[in-house]
């Protein structure tokens, strides 16, 4: 049984875990805190990027000789392979630590197995402490291994009506502006922020995180079949790396110099059996392809920005795993929906969430929801 | 200054006017409390039904001879004026009160005035003790004073997309049971319940309070231009009153004993200028209209059920007062809007709301929220 003592810890390496949120791809974020024999704070540290230390050896070099016969805490199972940095089961060990205590076992075939190593070397091994606040802070990274694709974090901002402009397209400020430094925030704790080439056409968005500092910018994504983008996108500057996802045979020859993926076409059906008629190109990309490419490039968490009709498309490939929705105190009755198609036809197809947070964001309500069914991908 | 003992008895005064809500009309709610001489609770009372004794003088009676030198605690200021019953205040005189404590004024005109009697009188008034609270829960009667037409409360039941059905039209159940009993508590607060053509032809609503004792069922009203209700529609039945609104030259004729009246025609602008070409007809019934008849008939408190076009009139009319939204955790991204076209057209004239409260019913999100600006109606 774990000492208060040693929740405190756990609790201080949760904290410290995510200051690193959307900075470590590939990478989990990673607390640690090493208490000395007597039971008092040595050291700490975490991962902060990925290549760079883990947080165990961050938090071992702070507790310098104190480590001896101590305890790490640390958010998850240490890691047992040699990748870019050595195997932190192994510093561990060689640091003299008498007991470890994770909270959440490590789910990658390949970094698992440092719980057993300790043992084997004769430390006291317990797991589990603070596990749902470690799994919570961690969550991204933790589905994003176990479905081999990045986790999804749709938001959007409507009115109560589900209205994401009124009639004419106009939508300054449907949000408060407490509301969008808050999205900032998402966006900071993403790896990657995706986008349709509808908003980029209407509003030609930036998409970089501004007013958080040190902040390490998350991918901007652009999903534009046809390559519609222009040369001059203020999403193409320098603010943040970009990448414009486009059609197979897309002519991209006005993007000289920019980051261009081809994917393969969605199946026509995937776009909830919309009936377009113009062929192929007008179902959009292979959602689970734009998935595998980014997780390929090392993406682990996407914010999806929208709009509606590309959001669609990820909730009918199984492909949201959480919905932030900012919902404005206003009525609209008229204008384009938050959501638009996604295969839903019948009232039983309904994407079913359990709501996990609701919070006053200024005058607005923020509403956190999990789809309630594990879900395919 | 009042007592602590005093405001823990205006609190139970209010609590106890909350009881007779939906039952009273056209008065208002109207909790007493007595203290004696020494501050001890010697009898309380409220309003239960028009035409019957106000709260006072149930009070007075509870309290028997242990009100002389004493103090009344009532949450609306004393009547002046002989309605049905004699004038509270004079009540209040003959039966030797020392002290008379109101949460809130009078605001009519007939019954106002009761104060300055009672100061006559050399009785010691003071007001304003608990007042937000005693005005919330008198919030409907307050207002249809001010206003001169019922208070309207607008509720509907929506996925987090705004969706009040699927594409096909299922919608069984977007919201709860838990959700639907609580619609149940609304009518049961409600002096009338209302409904469009559209809503009756769909869903063919009973309209009744169902698992309340001892309620008083709302007057049930359906809107319905063109008489296409039949003689068996369950909302005809004898559980409640029922009143059906129809257009100035509609057949009734297959109506026999219903209570049928009949309105104006709205102007065609004001269904939000939807170009129909149908004529005066296909613009619907002119609410303040509607709602004036309401109010002539002693209606104080509207509930009004949707759907989505009528509650799109009303809100183009200004005659929303509150909104209560029951959001089932769900996306469809198809499907008909929780409101339909109330008029506006651009963001600007967007009905601005402020969220009064949000609780979670069941699984779902009831969020009330009142309308910013002062309405004009
Ligand atoms: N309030 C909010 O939270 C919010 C957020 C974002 C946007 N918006 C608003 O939403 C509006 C734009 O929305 P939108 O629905 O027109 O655009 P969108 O969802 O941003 O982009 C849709 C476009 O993306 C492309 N696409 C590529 N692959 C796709 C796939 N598999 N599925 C679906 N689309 C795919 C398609 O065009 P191509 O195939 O031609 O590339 C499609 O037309 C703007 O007015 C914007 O302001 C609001
Ligand atoms: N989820 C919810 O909270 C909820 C609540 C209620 C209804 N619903 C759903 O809503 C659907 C029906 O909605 P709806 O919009 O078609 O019907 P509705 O709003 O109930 O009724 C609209 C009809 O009312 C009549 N009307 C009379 N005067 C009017 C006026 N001034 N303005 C507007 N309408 C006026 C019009 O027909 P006439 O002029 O021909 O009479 C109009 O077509 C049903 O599927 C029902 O299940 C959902």
């Amino acid at each position: 049984m774990a000492t208060t003592t040693e929740t405190d810890a756990m609790r201080r390496a949760i904290a410290l875990s995510a200051r690193a949120l959307g900075a470590t791809a590939p990478n989990p974020v990673v607390g640690a805190v090493i208490l000395d024999a007597s039971g008092a704070v040595a050291g700490e540290g975490w991962h902060r990027k990925a290549g760079g230390p883990h947080a165990e050896v961050h938090a071992l070099r702070d507790a310098g000789e104190r480590v001896r016969g101590g305890t790490a805490l640390v958010t998850l199972e240490p890691c047992n392979h040699t990748g870019r940095t050595g195997p932190c089961a192994q510093a561990l060990i060689e640091a003299g630590v008498a007991r470890v205590v994770y909270a959440v076992a490590d789910p990658s075939p390949t970094a698992a197995g440092g719980g057993a190593t300790l043992r084997a070397a004769g430390i006291e091994v317990e797991s589990g402490l603070l596990a749902a606040e470690a799994e919570a802070v961690n969550v991204a990274w933790l589905t994003s291994v176990r479905r081999g694709r990045p986790y999804v974090r749709w938001k959007y901002a409507a009115t109560l009506d589900g209205r994401i402009a009124a009639a004419d397209g106009t939508s300054r400020w449907i949000s408060s502006a407490e509301s969008r430094a808050d999205v900032h925030r998402l966006r900071a704790e993403a790896d990657a922020v995706v986008v349709g080439s509808g908003t980029l056409i209407a509003d030609d968005p930036h998409l970089a995180v501004r007013g958080i500092d040190g902040v390490t910018q998350p991918l901007r994504v652009v999903v534009d079949t046809r390559a519609r983008i222009t040369a001059a996108a203020p999403v193409l500057d320098d603010a943040a790396p970009t990448l414009v996802a486009v059609g197979k045979d897309a002519d991209t020859a006005h993007l000289p110099g920019v980051d261009v993926v081809r994917l393969p076409y969605a199946a026509p059906s995937a776009r909830g059996g919309e009936a377009t008629g113009a062929g192929e190109a007008a179902s959009g990309l292979d959602i689970d392809a734009l998935l595998a490419e980014l997780y390929a490039r090392g993406v682990r968490s996407v914010l999806l920005e929208g709009g509606p009709t590309l959001a669609g498309a990820f909730v009918a490939a199984g492909a949201v795993d959480t919905v932030v929705a900012y919902l404005a105190p206003a009525l609209l009755g008229a204008g384009p929906n938050a959501l638009a198609d996604a295969g839903i036809s019948t009232i039983a197809q309904a994407l079913r969430l359990d709501v996990t947070d609701v919070d006053r964001v200024g005058p607005d309500l923020r509403v956190t929801a999990v789809p309630t069914a594990p879900q395919e991908s």
